[in-house]
């Protein structure tokens, strides 16, 4: 089969790997309807972490085509959704709600190609009501973890009515983060963002407010909107210093961070963090968790979080992809198979 | 009057300071009953901290003496347990329960004297309901910030029904933190302690395990409790890299650490704490959200959290407390004027 493999940084290629087969008596191989490249593959794009001949992709939807003796929910010919940790949705960890810790939690890779391998696949995969129509697809790809992790960061920051909720990092998770937040019924909701594009897509999923400052500037601007007080709910959708810092400032006193950009080079200084007196809460998002109650949104087209994708290509030319969004020309970029 | 004044490291002196008048109209000048050294004392007088001349103290109950023109609810001759963060507990933080974090809000000090201002004495002070017995003393100035303090980073931790607790610190405010998750209804009360003194008096307050190893081992010895999985709740109460990085280990994905040791030097490696999946929460505690119920606890003998107090000098030998307190004799010492 043909996918995905980045052999460095900036050199992302197409070629043929072997078809993944059944490991473990827990797994189903399914083949891709689509997949996307996720914000966070930009990090070894750029050399920030080091990748090497690795397979890529952790989105995707699809159908069953083989699966385990050991499957029992998972039907051959099921259109799923899936979380990027498989899970088995059933240890304790699990049933609090936190499915990417799971005690067997375990990566899901190289799903931007035409088959993949999903672990555990009974406790990661949520089936669809039917065959989606064709133009579900982007949303439902979303839901396996932009729309997820958005919502997680909504979530953990606690959005909801009455509050008014900032969003630091407009990128799809960013964005999406909008959209959980309107959801959850906020009162206001404030994005940093520079980028017209984005800046229009925010608003049409929900944003008030705009803000093109950032760092302390920004932080001074969105106190101006609640009488210099702070954000009830900031979502940080970055993962730098930068970014953890201001939406930590961003926040009141007791008020809620919802991080999920991927940590990296932070180090967050104590006696900041102690007296601003908020609520960080974080990491990499449960989609699990959220996964039934996103499919059923999407599925009765009552939110549409596939408009994220603005660039759509064949398998073949997922390298065009990674460089539109590097260079962000894209927001995301959705593959199909 | 006589106050304790800090010159400097190590020296601590009583001496004679002006009497505190009214300067504010929302100002109240009580006499003091009992005061207190606490722990965070113990850092200028380390040389961690740097003060010079310095009155001392935040702790404090006593007798309301004289009243600021504006002042209404609370009025002389009331006998007063106050935060050591004065609040008017009427602004839209204070609303939210961040008292020590009000947009009005000023720290109370120089309270280790005969008498001492209390700033927003309405939204600050909270009256008994009547003059309490001499025994009750001790308890009620606990409420002033140990006993509060432990208590919110109990809430902080959300301890309560079917939880495993965890804290690190034996110090006053640790120990009164295994007090209130007991209170809260927690199944499993663990504490990491190596002092005798401490270990006992932590039994009494409800600690169910005791931990001799810190640092990562003290982590493995919790995690063999509780299946590798370690607690739902985690109490931080010293304020160092060590302690805070052994409360997020601590805790499960998805549990909550409530971190009220004044932070000294701390950077959270943002990478670990992403993946962690803890809430953090913690900051210098809304002691005022929790007086009226740690008051009605107290009054009617529900907890008796005076115990922490295992030295009790008259003021005037007020450098003899800290001293003992720094060499880890005294777990806290009252100071009587």
């Amino acid at each position: 089969m043909r996918g995905v493999v980045m052999h460095g940084p900036g050199d992302v290629r197409v070629q043929d790997r072997e078809n993944p087969r059944i490991i473990e008596p827990t797994d189903a191989i399914i083949k891709v309807a689509a997949a996307c490249v996720c914000g966070s593959d930009l990090w070894p794009y750029r050399g920030v972490d080091e990748f090497h001949d690795q397979p890529m992709g952790h989105e995707y939807v699809g159908v069953v085509e083989q699966i385990g003796d050991q499957v029992e929910d998972i039907t051959i010919g099921d259109f799923v959704v899936g979380s990027f940790f498989a899970s088995d949705n059933t240890c304790e960890i699990c049933r609090a709600g936190y499915q990417s810790r799971c005690v067997h939690a375990e990566l899901v890779g190289g799903t931007q190609a035409q088959r993949a391998r999903i672990p555990l696949a009974d406790g990661t995969l949520v089936a669809t009501p039917g065959m989606p129509d064709a133009d579900l697809i982007p949303s439902l790809l979303t839901a396996s973890d932009v729309l997820g992790t958005g919502w997680f960061a909504a979530v953990a920051a606690e959005a909801g009515p009455g509050k008014t909720v900032a969003v630091v990092g407009d990128g799809a998770v960013g964005l999406l983060g909008v959209l959980a937040a309107r959801q959850l019924g906020a009162e206001r909701i404030v994005i940093f963002s520079r980028h017209a594009d984005r800046q229009k897509l925010a608003t049409e999923f929900g944003a008030t407010d705009l803000i093109i400052e950032r760092g302390d500037e920004g932080v001074a601007k969105l106190k101006e909107l609640n009488g210099g007080l702070g954000a009830h709910s900031v979502i940080e959708a970055v993962g730098t210093q930068e970014s953890m810092m201001q939406a930590i400032r961003a926040t009141r006193p007791g008020g809620h961070v919802g991080y999920v950009g991927v940590s990296h080079d932070v180090r967050l200084p104590g006696e900041e963090l102690f007296f601003s007196g908020v609520h960080l809460h974080g990491g990499p998002a449960p989609v699990r968790r959220f996964l039934p109650e996103l499919i059923r949104l999407i599925w009765d087209r009552e939110i549409n979080p596939g408009r994220v994708f603005d660039l759509e290509l064949p398998l073949e030319e997922a390298a065009q992809g990674y460089k539109a969004m590097d260079e962000r020309r894209a927001i995301k970029t959705l593959l199909r198979p």
